[in-house]
């Protein structure tokens, strides 16, 4: 069993609430990465309907603390192929941490895919190992999280780590887990939350905290084995938010998932 | 009171769950258009906290259909400036129409809003009279819809309605009430889900019904008065679904709010 297999473990109590554990080590200065607080949900409200995740989103409501939680499910509709489900990640010492609302359905298979017209390509990354492994918020690496999974970044995406953002609101690099443990749809939950956040490019911000207020997630495609291709930009940072766009892509170079989420911007601490 | 206001009108019960109408004429073919639905539930769920949506994602569950519908709310945390709230759309003869999960607070004001910095610019149209007014899916006109909204597309995008797919999964164009109405934060979800699906504009594709599983919508500033400017795009069409991301401009030519949903692809009828 892989660390995120481990670290996402949830057991049913029977009544559509799942016990579960925020580990220690997949935190960012002791609060839990989003990403992986998505996949623990995410575990749960799939084992309630027997499907992964299709379509998520996710409210951050508080950091979430090492310690035990609980995720309780409630299915708003089960069809033949699509599921519609409800999670909340709750605290017994801190309250609630985080809501969500998903649709759950397996990756349709051929007859039922049809046409296939993509107007993109994945991001032009140097090998794996001429890219810059750093933790996530590299200029806070108290962190767990950086043991738990690799993001190595492109070289010219590293500015913001001396001082000198690069002016584009961008962050591209690969992803994989630590102990290289596989990525299914939960794991690539992961990879849509692990970058630093993109406004530290732009020198108009610190780079410092960025709250996520809201994660939309949507898996795409099954991916293949081997490190991910990731992208993320922010296009309109106003009013005190910044949303921020991810692409995922595998091996193959077929898109895999996408992700868009609003946070607010990085203030000084 | 405005068509849009009056169609949306919600009344408290009291115990957190709102009645409300599906109006006659918000339809296409019968069944309620899912932004008018998401604007009917986000007014019961803003009354229950007391603030406009800024970030609101919907599942589809049903067809919304003309009559009775109720919308349950819950509040899952009030803060000073955030409130999350969840909603379920439900008619008593048809059952679960919709899904909605939301974070709700007003625009910040000048001193929380910070720098800003836009790398996008609003969809180049040609002026409103010179664009080509037509109900949402042009091609299945038996729609109240078309009546209670304009929808002026860019010339250049209207390809699809003679047969001719322009080859772009664009389309652009000016929105408004039909009855010149005011557009505020409620007004603005109804334009995120107003124009046809781009997929109508790639030949491999008919120009049927593309069934909504999931829209999310963000709130980035309250519109000034007047038309709004929409530019809607799909990158990735592949798997049997595609995403679909809007941007609505408002009159000074602001980004007032973005959308992604993730829909079937449509298939021959």
């Amino acid at each position: 069993m892989s660390e995120f297999e481990q670290a996402t473990t949830v057991t049913p109590r029977g009544d559509g609430s799942y016990d579960a554990t925020i580990h220690e080590g997949w935190d960012i200065m002791g609060n839990a990465n989003g990403g992986y607080l998505i996949a623990l949900a995410a575990r749960a409200m799939g084992d309630a309907v027997e499907r992964p995740p299709l379509s998520l989103t996710a409210h951050y409501l508080s950091p979430g603390r090492v310690g035990p939680v609980t995720v309780d499910t409630e299915v708003v509709r089960a069809g033949r192929r699509m599921a519609v489900v409800r999670g909340t990640v709750v605290s017994p010492e801190h309250g609630p941490v985080m809501a969500l609302l998903g649709t759950f359905a397996d990756q349709p298979d051929a007859e039922r895919a049809g046409p296939s017209v993509v107007d993109a390509a994945p991001p032009d990354l140097p090998p794996f190992d001429e890219c810059v492994p750093a933790g996530p918020p590299v200029a806070m690496n108290v962190s767990g999280f950086g043991h738990r999974v690799v993001c190595a970044y492109h070289p010219d995406d590293m500015g913001f780590r001396e001082g000198n953002p690069t002016g584009t609101a961008m962050m591209r690099g690969w992803f994989e887990f630590a102990d290289q443990g596989p990525i299914d749809a939960l794991g690539l939950l992961v990879a849509l939350d692990a970058f630093a956040p993109v406004c530290f490019n732009r020198e108009e911000f610190p780079p410092s905290w960025a709250p996520t207020l809201e994660l939309t997630t949507h898996i795409r495609e099954t991916p293949a084995p081997g490190p991910l291709r990731c992208v993320f930009r922010s296009r309109f940072i106003q009013n005190g938010m910044f949303e921020e766009d991810g692409e995922v892509w595998d091996s193959r170079g077929v898109l895999v998932a996408q992700s868009r989420q609003l946070a607010l911007i990085p203030k000084p601490m």
